[in-house]
């Protein structure tokens, strides 16, 4: 019944995208979990969790960057390289851009997607939510990355009030020179 | 100077999918050797790292599979699923068909790919070889999760004599009815 060539609209790798991200959550999480012996997870325990998360989201956001932008000029400033990300990273990866994009023009971006593509498999179920943030943790390695890859240091923080809206604060960090 | 508008060819969504798979190889190897040491691993060791690549594989091939056929007609037959498998599924993961399908008719079926999508970023060192297979083991059970949600269930296994082609084997478990 289906084929190749019979225009079956395809998921599209994206989807596979969030969700091997969700499985990744998940894998994180029981590991954290049974570690515990079922109870609560420590602080320490949560940090160590984010941290992977973080340091797998970095390293991908970094390589995917890379190969994103190794044909095209260099970017004039800070605020074009954000607007970058916002439009061609966000909807290369997630297929839509940013629903909203703010800057006191002093280093700190606030980013809100009301659809954030990562946590649409999440926002099914609440097991998620008060988890130590282990979902947002990948994204918000993923925008360091790609903000380092284009030359720019960055805290990156997230909130979600509500699945799947989130809001990413990006923070730059001065340049010493 | 980079826009959404600017017709920069996106680096696309299944290139973050094959990322991603490279750093949870990554990080299961780093894991492995952390724990172990520092020494080469124990065959237990590997087991169990191949079986969490394999269930993460499993289960994202499994919930993508479900999103990709939801409206599509039942299929008529084991080998139209197969099928389906290196057409559309590959074409929608991995940006290509297989370059060759092979079957004895009797439930054993031979895929191979000359240039498998999620181990071209591994292609490029050589220290993934003779690791205990890490790198097949998610793609193993991507095909397994995939062909499980359309009703067969199969043993998958790969083989590897050359980055990135790689041959899988698909036998189909009979069904006990």
């Amino acid at each position: 019944a289906a084929t190749a060539d019979s225009g079956i609209p395809a998921a599209g790798a994206e989807v596979a995208f969030q969700f091997l991200h969700s499985e990744l959550v998940s894998f994180l999480l029981r590991e954290q979990l049974q570690g515990g012996g079922g109870g609560p997870a420590t602080v320490q325990q949560c940090r160590a969790q984010l941290s992977k998360l973080e340091t797998m989201g970095f390293r991908v956001g970094q390589a995917y960057v890379e190969k994103m932008t190794k044909d095209l000029p260099r970017f004039r400033d800070d605020l074009e390289i954000v607007k970058f990300l916002c439009k061609d990273f966000w909807a290369s990866l997630f297929k839509k851009q940013v629903d909203n994009l703010k800057t006191n023009h002093q280093g700190v971006y606030v980013v809100i997607d009301e659809k954030f593509s990562l946590l649409v498999p999440m926002a099914r179920g609440k097991q998620y939510l008060d988890r130590c943030h282990l979902y947002t943790a990948f994204p918000c390695g993923l925008i360091r990355g790609a903000l380092t890859n284009l030359g720019l240091r960055a805290i990156v923080t997230a909130e979600v009030e509500e699945l799947p809206r989130v809001k990413f604060q990006i923070q730059l960090v001065q340049h010493s020179a």
